[in-house]
């Protein structure tokens, strides 16, 4: 059975994501929907992406995933459909598919043709994606809904900086843990490090050890892992990190390497 | 596949939902369970009527939509299969039909041939409401389900008043965005100000247009436009017109008509 | 089809529960995933217990229950598959199976065969029990998914204590409309009551009657029944008796026995 998932920021509380999967069964009975998120905090396109990012390629390839995120297009944003990776996704050119994808997919294009067919504004969503979603999930191609495109909108990442034998990173997504996670992946850590001894800091705290699991610590509660994304996360067995070190989206961890 | 919709306020904590679809699936292992929403405040039927409503006419015909809010029968309500608009419906006569429909529907049998199967009387959502939906939802006739009945009890609404120029409106839901909705639809703003310039005004502020999309608000932040439900809603570009103004449920919002 | 329920801690917020269903999905795609709770509060094995015990009797036979609670094993735990009264369970031995069972089920197989496969150990229940639910599911056995073990690791419960005619109860769970569930189960009330007069007291307040429903309270508004758990609940029609009386996990319920 096709596969369509659901990234949203329309909440559980309204109408919206009901009048969604109705017009996705009213256009394709046979499909399985599967919603990955409806509490994206609301226009937050970062939160959405991360959370798409890493659960996507857990999906079956041909899967249509859309993005229903700050989707109303303004005059320089229009509606596209991208092949990456071998998935489908839906969404608006707002930014969101830079911090989704590491590189510019080859097909992208943007939903003029479907857009044609209807002069709802108002839920694009439901109204645009929706119909492209089903037809790519029938198996139709991208060629058909509209105009290919170069690229997407780009938005401002904060990237780790590494000098002086001192990495620089930031806390990019706060889960409903509490664990905080940092903008260094693995690769670009081991390459920093390169097997020597280091001491992660954060907030007066010290961590100096990678730890392979959340309920395995070095000395204290504290610990670093590298989580299911591939990306540094400070953790706490069984509490929040984030609560009791009062870290946020933005603040600053530092990795000090030895000579 | 047949669908059966939930819009309830069993909340997502308890076990409530999972038993409900665990005997959906025993009684009929083919089926789409789609979730509208189980997060309706509870009790509150005004609220669960509104999600419904609007959710409801974007699914195939045939689709049965379990109501499960205030289920309980008092001595004068009875459970209620209905069919209108291509739909089916099984609730409660608690008044919460009166806010679905605008018209009473031809067909409406209470569930006294269900009930009799039952002594169970604490969780009639999955007792009596699910045995219902799934005999509709093979195609079975809501004839057998029990006694026909002529109308269903209604609750009060809130309606606008037009009167000298003026209508007086008020706010009937505010959504997880906190845009605000009016009890004043498409046509009967039309058919009042037909055309002429007019002022909504809410706590102290103005707007002079309808706006056709939510980030698109002229002049300042605030904008007014019709939702997707064809009603008239105030909404702030990326933010929380409700928090920002302090609208509630009740708040008033009056649109004075040009001579 | 094949059923797989999920109740988990996860959230709906990150995407760890959007990972798991792409993983179930990619291993089966003809399968209905249903969600039970997500909500589970953080470590919770009494809640996540509480739930599944009542949800999952009224799946069909052969459904696939995980249980995504605490599920890291530690020196002393691994991860579990049971069968137990025609369904299937997949977690860890944490302790939350001795909520989940009165008795010690038959089939009880460690998961040793399918880790082998696997060395993430940070996410096991996308990485090995979305593998052996799976399995379970396709209608493989559990023998072949690792060694037969005796038992489950057991943790302690509070239990209702009766002598010299009172009866003391705990709150072992209040649910989101704030009812409040006593540890005590209808056979054992029956047992201790014996059908005499009796005297439901706490916060200072005083049942005398057990009621058949939510709305029908005798006297007040506050009232007792037995709940579609089977349990002992103190409820207020329409309120939260919990936050009306103060009443939390833990809170003392005494049933005083006329002589």
């Amino acid at each position: 059975m096709a596969v369509i998932t659901l990234t949203t920021d329309l909440g559980l509380h309204d109408y919206y994501v009901g009048a969604l999967k109705g017009a996705i069964l009213s256009q394709m009975p046979e499909v399985a929907i599967v919603d990955i998120s409806h509490t994206v905090p609301a226009f937050d396109i970062r939160h959405g992406a991360y959370v798409l990012r890493q659960a996507y390629p857990n999906f079956p390839k041909e899967t249509v995933h859309i993005l229903g995120i700050n989707a109303e297009t303004k005059s320089n944003q229009s509606h596209l459909a991208i092949y990456c990776d071998g998935h489908y996704f839906v969404g608006t050119d707002n930014g969101i598919f830079s911090l989704l994808f590491d590189k510019v997919p080859d097909k992208i294009y943007d939903l003029s043709n479907i857009r044609q067919d209807t002069d709802l504004l108002i839920f694009p969503v439901k109204d645009v994606f929706v119909k492209a979603a089903c037809h790519l999930a029938r198996g139709g191609t991208p060629e058909v809904l509209g105009v290919q495109q170069d690229g997407f909108r780009k938005v401002d990442t904060v990237n780790p900086v590494f000098s002086e034998n001192i990495l620089h990173g930031t806390v990019i997504y706060i889960d409903s843990y509490g664990n905080s996670v940092i903008n260094i992946t693995k690769q670009f850590f081991n390459d920093s490090v390169k097997g020597k001894k280091f001491t992660i800091e954060f907030s007066g705290e010290e961590i100096t050890e990678i730890s392979q699991r959340y309920n395995e610590s070095a000395g204290g509660n504290i610990l670093a892992l590298f989580n299911s994304a591939g990306y540094l996360e400070i953790a706490q067995a069984q509490d929040s990190v984030a609560r009791l070190y009062n870290l946020t989206v933005g603040s600053s961890v530092t990795i000090r390497i030895a000579e």
